[in-house]
């Protein structure tokens, strides 16, 4: 069947309640859109699931600074549409801003101490906005899984605290980062890159892989290949983050293990460029 | 049927679900024990409008400040089981402490504008804690119904609120504040008074049917209502506020209409004392 497109929220638990009185379990894919082959793995990841699968685009307002990239952010929603009917989605739910944050909303979910770090340390608005926007889509969907990208692993690490600190009865499933050819890892954000820029952007992939190499070599010292990594870091991007965490505290480890992710974070020329990866993996 | 009694989780889960298969509604009343009638009250409302009625009994630490009266906070489990069979009520759930903050658990939910004044401007501990812990009840426990007493206006509107922003498929009643013959609010902490202290403590009500009195004779203006009452106030009580708001916003009013709430909040010799009702009601 093809996909199907809705911005209102009635039409949407409607269209949803009747899958599930057909007793199809819910697949939902929350996306900020401009889709890429790694929104596409997910709804993949929920239609080889047998779920029916709703894809949400929206760009939160909520979870961005006042000084980040709000306006700029790629928006193409007739593109998402076909995206997502080629990747096997069910539903593509457009969510009107002025229906999920209705006058006089003002409610909203904050993370604890798993968000005080990395992305968290330096978007302090961005997982309380999208924690609040997602509970509120849960609560609108109601699926049985919900699918993240683990690009964003502090993201998918901070919801899946959320569900489970909340007894929301919804299975939070992590998917691999997808990547270009080169390694480089998908994102919406990249669009933004000029050519010569591309190249550049690249290091957060080769930072990992030097890294993986150097834990294969016995390296186990944190602090010892951080102090390696940073200096081989080119001085055109800035710098935000380069840690050695634990995959589910996410605190800081001085001994590496082969489930320790490195956790890399950037700006290029005001572009947003973020990577993670375990050491072995 | 007898009331039943849980603590564990999975059995609640197991006996709402019996419930919900034969399709009866359920309604909840979430409480901190030491029940009087008020509590009462909202289980019979529950009953009443033909639910299965779960009742919560559970002082839950996180809505407490560091130097309020969590430890001393009146306990009595026995006699609140009685009396919730008494009222009427299907299930008493005592959660345990370890279930609700299992290990790890950070995820908090806050409110906003609407807990800046009365209470949660004295208490800033107060309407979180208790958002927090609502919304992981009304998770596990999945109510049609929930029913909270309005003699604590502020945290019914701010539930009310949550419930609306994060489009949770629950109704949130408000019920009446239930009263002592002499106008004295029922309270769990009342036992807290010494009998000396029972008719200062009175001054609440008093002064709301001083307010009541002073509107029915054409006071309109807010201000000089409020100097009026503050002037008959003693000295014995520590008043923390007392304020003329809208029912919905909780914004202060300057003109005086029948549906404005005055709120009244002290302290008796470390005893917190609240109440607050329509001007005419």
């Amino acid at each position: 069947m093809a996909v199907r497109l809705c911005s209102n929220v009635s039409e949407l638990l409607e269209i949803v309640k009747q899958q599930r009185d057909r007793n199809r379990t819910i697949g939902f894919v929350p996306t900020m859109g401009f889709l890429h082959k790694g929104h596409q793995s997910l709804i993949e990841a929920s239609r080889n699931h047998g779920n029916f699968t709703v894809v949400s685009v929206f760009v939160n307002p909520n979870q961005f600074g006042p000084n980040e990239d709000f306006e700029t952010y790629p928006r193409d929603s007739e593109r998402d549409f076909e995206l997502c009917g080629a990747a096997g989605g069910d539903l593509v739910w457009f969510p009107d801003v002025n229906d999920i944050y209705q006058e006089g909303s003002e409610t909203a979910v904050v993370p604890g101490a798993l968000s005080e770090c990395l992305c968290g340390a330096s978007r302090p608005r961005f997982l309380p906005g999208v924690l609040t926007v997602v509970l509120k889509f849960f609560n609108i969907v109601c699926p049985d899984l919900a699918y993240f990208g683990e690009k964003d692993f502090q993201q998918f690490v901070v919801i899946r605290r959320m569900a489970a600190d909340f007894f929301m009865d919804i299975k939070v499933v992590g998917c691999p980062t997808v990547r270009e050819p080169d390694g480089f890892a998908m994102s919406s954000r990249n669009v933004r890159l000029k050519p010569d820029q591309r190249d550049l952007a690249l290091t957060l992939y080769r930072i990992i892989m030097k890294a993986r190499d150097m834990f294969g070599k016995g390296e186990r010292d944190a602090a010892a290949l951080k102090e390696s990594l940073t200096a081989l870091w080119p001085s055109e991007i800035d710098l935000d983050y380069l840690d050695f965490r634990n995959p589910v505290s996410l605190q800081q480890v001085s001994v590496l293990a082969p489930d320790t992710r490195i956790f890399l974070g950037a700006w290029l020329d005001g572009v947003r460029l973020i990577d993670n990866g375990p050491l072995v993996g």
